[in-house]
């Protein structure tokens, strides 16, 4: 009988980490050279039979839930609440090969790893893979695990329907993933999610892996400001009401608030038009989408203060202006002790690591609701995703697997340390 | 038999200028409550029609020359080049009463004022109707008064071809007004146009009478920036090239510019749109319209030597930028004495005048190539034109035409003092 390595020898097996990861992006390939798997669509159905067929090949108990949530659990030596990790396979249209699913697929190759050595940890470990948490399909996102945190009812997510038409209850029946388990069956201690930045910080700075302490909260605005149309030949700047002009600038200073000041974090125009819309003609109105995010809350509401003074002030100059929420989240902070492991981790294994903020939303902000979580990040070749350029070298998405592994290990096998004493 | 007035006595028939307005706005009616009387179109015949009938009835001679202009003289005592005024009667799509169609009716009733009168200036006076001036039919605008100024050759204007495929030679023929007099043959020593602002300034500033000075030149843009396109979230301030900032932030300063300084007098970014065009999205590519009007041919160079530093600038920072020249014209400078004339003239008739600019193009800026020219302004109300909202106090209209009748006399009864010695 071969030697049993020790915990801290223990090491993932890369090749069939990205073995798994270029089958899993083969399913529902689309002739952008991306994938398009909506959730519950015969391609969601096809990821996740595969799934669940590496889960058991990996010697987990695998259920399903209600809202169709996959748990894979491996048994641990005490009857503790289980450290979990886990993430998404559904997709948007035309996909990168790694969002989501590099979670699931790191996740299954940690109970994999540990099942090989004969490894048990002192807790169980779960890989739980989230029902719909894009968000294309089905509204809203992060569907599953909001179910799990109690953020939707089951009974309110069962009757989503989606663009084309059909139930989500209805969906789960027809791929056969409707299953019995309640999704707040598996409660788990701790919760880590993997998964790729998807914006350029880490490569920029040239870090493997980053420590995501909070996702930052986001206010979508749509913002109308109404002046007066006019002759752009023959009405004097000083009488003016240039809608378009007082838009730009009330939009410039909000986006320089951003950068030079940091309230909020980024600060985006993502839209704009001008009515009447002619080259020579002074317009009349400006319409502009806003997207403020900041991981304080105190921050977001400032900025959006500031959105709100600017347009008091536009209303005094004799302009009308009009500001509407499209949306708005709290940020999510993520546990400071969690985070604190993982950098201990990840200076153990001789990976560079910055502490830094999600700007997407992920299912771990969920789970945050429901135990101390925290997220690990490994980078995005130019910050590019939701397309099919989405990249992540070989080596980096090894070293983020790997660094889950031993994160999870010190976890299970530190409950005494790291947890939160169970609940009486 | 009754006792001549004396010249300094001479009124206008207002009821019959007001009058004959209506009639004229009449033709062309549109169901959106204005006049669609685009040039050498069936409506512009009759418009013509009925100018010809009052002309002959203020006892011109009336003339066509070979682009369809219009030429009413009355004779004077000395053979002298003519006084002339004159402006157009054609329209743009649901036109206002008042564009062009003032200066031709105004200039009818200094013509029959005079004959009624019995009245024989020292010079003709002559009334123009030029072809095409809005140029919204046929390319370019003010081209009945452009081929008179040798700006376009006659032989290019006639080919000219209208949207709906018809070349005004033909069109010219089709409605009866493809006259035989050269289009240069009627050389007036000076010229003025009446017209109504189409701008708010006479009336912010409670004036009756603009002298006009100039004709602002313009320089017309498409700019494009290019960025980088990016998540909204995820990439932070530093690292982003957001082609929609950039793009606000250069058109706010280039606005500023003419606010606060002046350079060029006017500036208006009319469209703008970015691209992809997604709330979450930074933008990879803006693209604006800018529209600069100055009376300084150096302002308007100055403020385009502006844009181009601004974009050099934008260039160095990693953008790619892009700014297409769509359309230019110098500024033209009307004649000074004249302008002085006028201002005396409305002095004694006890009218509030000011000095100013038109941002808008007019027939009188073609004219100043032949002779000596100026304009005269009658307030819009709120500015507004090219719209059925067009307005103009019924009082102001006749001040405008009283103006227009003793100007024409002082310059034709005193052409020793005024004009220019004729050509030997």
């Amino acid at each position: 009988m071969a030697r049993r390595a020790t915990a801290a020898d223990l090491a993932i097996d890369g090749d069939r980490l990205l073995r798994r990861l270029r089958e899993l992006a083969e399913v529902g390939a689309d002739p952008r050279g991306g994938r398009t798997r909506l959730a519950l669509t015969d391609g969601d159905k096809t990821a996740r039979e595969l799934v669940v067929r590496w889960l058991t090949e990996a010697g987990a108990a695998v259920r399903i839930d209600r809202i169709g949530n996959i748990h894979g659990v491996i048994q641990g030596l005490a009857d503790l609440p289980p450290i979990a990790t886990g993430s998404h396979i559904d997709t948007v249209v035309s996909a990168g090969a790694y969002d989501g699913c590099y979670g699931v697929v790191a996740g299954i190759e940690v109970l994999q790893t540990l099942r090989a050595a004969g490894e048990v940890p002192r807790t169980s470990v779960a890989v739980l893979v989230f029902t719909n948490e894009e968000g294309v399909r089905f509204a809203p996102d992060l569907l599953g695990s909001r179910v799990i945190a109690e953020n939707l009812t089951l009974e309110d997510a069962l009757v989503s329907r989606s663009s084309d038409g059909c139930e989500i209850g209805e969906e789960l029946q027809r791929i056969g993933f409707d299953g019995d388990v309640s999704p707040g069956a598996l409660r788990p201690s701790r919760f880590v999610e993997l998964h790729i930045e998807q914006g350029p910080m880490l490569e920029a700075e040239d870090k493997a892996i980053g420590i995501v302490e909070a996702v930052q909260g986001h206010s979508w605005w749509q913002v109308t400001v109404e002046g007066v149309a006019n002759h752009a030949g023959t009405a004097p700047m000083a009488l003016r009401h240039d809608a378009g002009a007082a838009a730009m600038r009330l939009a410039d200073t909000l986006i320089r608030d951003a950068a030079e000041r940091g309230i909020p974090n980024v600060a985006t125009v993502g839209m704009i038009t001008f009515e009447p819309g002619a080259i020579n003609v002074v317009p009349g109105r400006a319409t502009f989408t806003l997207d403020l995010r900041d991981d304080s809350p105190y921050a977001l509401r400032r900025a959006e203060q500031r959105l709100h003074e600017a347009l008091l002030r536009l209303d005094r100059a004799g302009y009308r202006t009009r500001a509407l929420c499209t949306s708005r989240h709290e940020p999510v902070a993520f546990d400071a002790g969690l985070c604190d492991v993982l950098e201990q981790v990840a200076a153990r294994q001789g990976l560079a690591a910055r502490r830094m903020l999600s700007g997407a939303s992920h299912d771990a902000q969920m789970m945050a609701r429901v135990c101390p979580s925290a997220m690990i990040f490994v980078p995005s070749h130019r910050g590019i995703s939701h397309n099919p350029a989405e990249h992540t070298e070989p080596s980096q998405l090894v070293q983020g697997a790997q660094l889950l592994l031993h994160a999870l290990l010190e976890l299970a096998n530190n409950p005494e340390i790291h947890h939160a004493p169970p609940a009486l």
